[in-house]
C-alpha cells in the first residue's frame, strides 16, 4: 500500500470476497429490483414492532447473506466497520450484539458505504483475512429523524430525496479474487453553505467535486481512466450542480457520470421527487448493481463516490449550514 | 504490526508526538485541574450562543494546542479520526470545516478516545507521518440529548454520572518519540441487559471486563504487566461491578485499577454523584493526566480502556437494553 498525494492511497492486496444487498418494497419495485439479493414486502419485518428494530433486521439479513455466500460465519471475521444514519449509529451497534466480531463504528452519513471499505483496506494490508463493511438506512427511521415523520404528510419540495430502505454488506479480504479495491481518496469536510434539509443533493455536490478533483490530481488521472463514475446520492439537482462545477473546468462528465440516487427509483414529482438517499442507497446500488456489472464484465473499472451530509437537525435549527464529505474508491476487475 | 489472537494487535511504529486537553470550569476545579493545558471559565465560550457551538470551540482549541506543541499545522496532518456524543457526531464534523485534513468520523460513545488511537495506529503502520485522534463532550449538549436538559432540575439517582465538558487531541506519528502505543484490543458489543440511562457505569462494566480478559488472553499477560489499568468511565458503581467480575475469576484488580470518571471530580451525592462521563472524560484524563505521568516517569506502562454505552434515547424508549463496547490500548515509555 502507498500513500499518493495529499489524500489518496493505492492498495495492492484488498479484494472483494462476497457482497449482499437487501431492500424494501419500493426499492424492489424500482428499475434495479432484479439485482438485489433479497427484498421484504414491508417496512416492518421479522415481527418487529418498531422501524428501528426492522432496520436492524434488514442489516443483519444482509450480513448473513454476505457471510453465507463466502461460506463463513461471524467467528471467521476479524473486524467489522459499520455505520448508519440513526442517532449514535444505534442500528449498527444493536445489530452487533449477536455477532462475535470486533466492531468499529463509523459515521460519514451516506458516505459511510465507501468509508467502511477504505478503513477495511487500511486494516487488511497488514492484518487478518477478512473485514466486513456494512451500512443501512430505513425510510421511516431517517425521515422522522431528519425531517418529519411520514405520517405527518408534509409537503415535499422538488429537490427532496426519499431515504432508501435497504442494507448492504461487503466482505473484503487480502486473498486474491476477481474484484480489487485499487485506489481510495479520503474526503475533507466541504461546506457549500446550503441550509435546506430537503435539498441534500446540492449540499453534497461541492464535496463530491472536491474529492473527484483530489483523486484525479493525486493519481494524475483524467476521468477517462474509468468506465463509469458513480456518485451517491446527489439527486437530480445535485448531479446537475456537479456537472456544472466540472463544466467550469472545461470537463464534461455527463457520459461517465451516474448517480445511485437517480438510478434506484423511477423519478417523479409526487413521491420520490429527485431520487433516493441514505447510507443504504449507494450501499445497495453498489452491492446489488455495480459489483454484479463488474463481475459480468459489463464494467471493468469504476470510481465510486459516496457523499454524506454531516448536519443534524439541531445544527440547522441553530441556523447553521450543511457541511458535507465524500469518500472515493476505485474497483477493478482482474483476470 | 501483527494481529495477535482474536481481537488484538501489536504495533512497532506508532508513537505519541503531542497531546492537548481543554476543559470547562468544573473539571478545572477538580482534583486534576492543574494537569490540563487550558480551561475556560464558562460553558458558553468564544462568544458562541449555543452549547453545541461552544463544544466545537473547545474541540478546535484542543486541536490547535496539540498542533502548536508539535510545531505543525493542519496541512501537515495526513488524516484525522474524530468523534463525539452528539447526534451524527455533528461537533466533530462542524469543527472539521476549518481544517484541511482528510477526515474519518468514528463513533463508539465514550470509547471513541481509544478507538481513534487504534485506527490511527492501523493507518500509520503503512502510511503518512501524522494522524490526529480527537474527541470531545460537553455537559449541556449531552445531558439534554441523553437524559434531560439541566434547566429542568431533574432529580438524579446515586448512580448518575455527570458529562465532562472537555476536549482531547492526541497527535500520533511513526517517527520515534518517548511514548509508544504498543498493544491494542478492539472490543465487541457486550450487552449486560441494563436499562437505566442514569446508570451507564454498570451498563459498561461487562464490556470492559470482556476486553480486559480478551487482551490478557490474546497476549498471554497477567494484570501485573501494567503499572496501572485505567478505565473510563465506569463511575463508582461500574468500577465496583468490574472489580466483582474479576473477583469471580480469583483476580484482585483493586491495586491496579483506576477509573477516569472517579478521578476527574470530587465525588459527592449532590452534584456529581458517582463520577464523570462522556468522550471528553477519559479523553482529557488521558491527554492531561496519564500521558504527563508517563512523561514524568511516575508511570511506565499502562493499559487504557475507554468504555462506551451504545444506546440512544429512542432504543431505550422502545424498552431495549444498553449495549456497550470497550477498546483498549497500552502505552509505554521508551528510553
Amino acid at each position: 500500500m502507498g500513500k499518493v498525494g495529499k489524500s489518496s492511497y493505492l492498495f495492492h492486496n484488498v479484494y472483494i470476497k462476497s457482497f449482499a444487498s437487501v431492500v424494501g418494497p419500493k426499492e424492489y419495485n424500482g428499475p434495479l429490483g432484479s439485482y438485489f439479493d433479497k427484498h421484504y414486502d414491508s417496512l416492518l419485518i421479522d415481527g418487529e414492532k418498531s422501524f428501528e428494530k426492522s432496520e436492524i433486521a434488514y442489516l443483519k439479513s444482509s450480513i448473513n447473506i454476505c457471510l453465507s455466500k463466502a461460506n463463513l460465519n461471524d467467528n471467521d471475521i476479524n473486524i467489522i466497520f459499520c455505520g448508519d444514519l440513526n442517532n449514535q449509529i444505534a442500528i449498527s451497534s444493536y445489530a452487533m450484539r449477536d455477532l462475535n466480531i470486533p466492531y468499529v463504528g463509523i459515521f460519514a452519513a451516506c458516505a459511510t458505504a465507501t468509508l467502511g471499505i477504505i478503513n477495511s483496506a487500511f486494516y487488511l494490508e497488514n492484518n487478518g483475512l477478512y473485514a466486513l463493511s456494512c451500512t443501512s438506512s430505513h425510510n421511516c427511521t431517517a425521515e422522522r429523524q431528519f425531517r418529519y415523520p411520514n405520517e405527518y404528510g408534509t409537503q415535499r419540495s422538488c429537490t427532496y430525496t426519499s431515504t432508501v430502505t435497504g442494507a448492504s454488506s461487503i466482505l473484503l479480504t487480502n486473498i486474491k479474487t476477481n474484484l480489487i479495491i485499487r485506489r481510495a481518496t479520503i474526503g475533507k469536510v466541504v461546506d457549500g453553505k446550503f441550509k435546506d434539509s430537503q435539498d441534500m443533493g446540492r449540499a453534497m455536490a461541492p464535496a463530491c467535486y472536491h474529492t473527484i478533483k483530489r483523486h484525479m490530481l493525486d493519481f494524475n488521472l483524467s476521468i477517462n481512466e474509468y468506465d463509469k463514475i458513480f456518485t451517491g446520492d446527489l439527486s437530480t439537482y445535485g448531479s446537475n450542480l456537479l456537472i456544472d462545477l466540472f463544466k467550469e473546468d472545461g470537463i464534461d462528465i455527463t457520459s461517465k457520470h451516474e448517480d445511485c440516487g437517480k438510478m434506484i427509483y423511477e423519478l417523479n414529482c409526487d413521491d420520490v421527487t429527485s431520487g433516493g438517499s441514505g447510507c443504504g442507497c449507494i450501499g445497495v446500488v453498489l452491492s446489488g448493481y455495480i459489483l454484479n456489472k463488474l463481475l459480468s464484465g459489463e464494467l471493468n473499472k469504476v470510481l465510486v463516490l459516496a457523499t454524506g451530509a454531516l448536519m443534524n437537525p439541531i445544527m440547522l435549527a441553530q441556523k447553521d449550514t450543511i457541511p458535507a464529505i465524500c469518500h472515493a474508491i476505485s474497483i477493478e476487475v482482474i483476470k
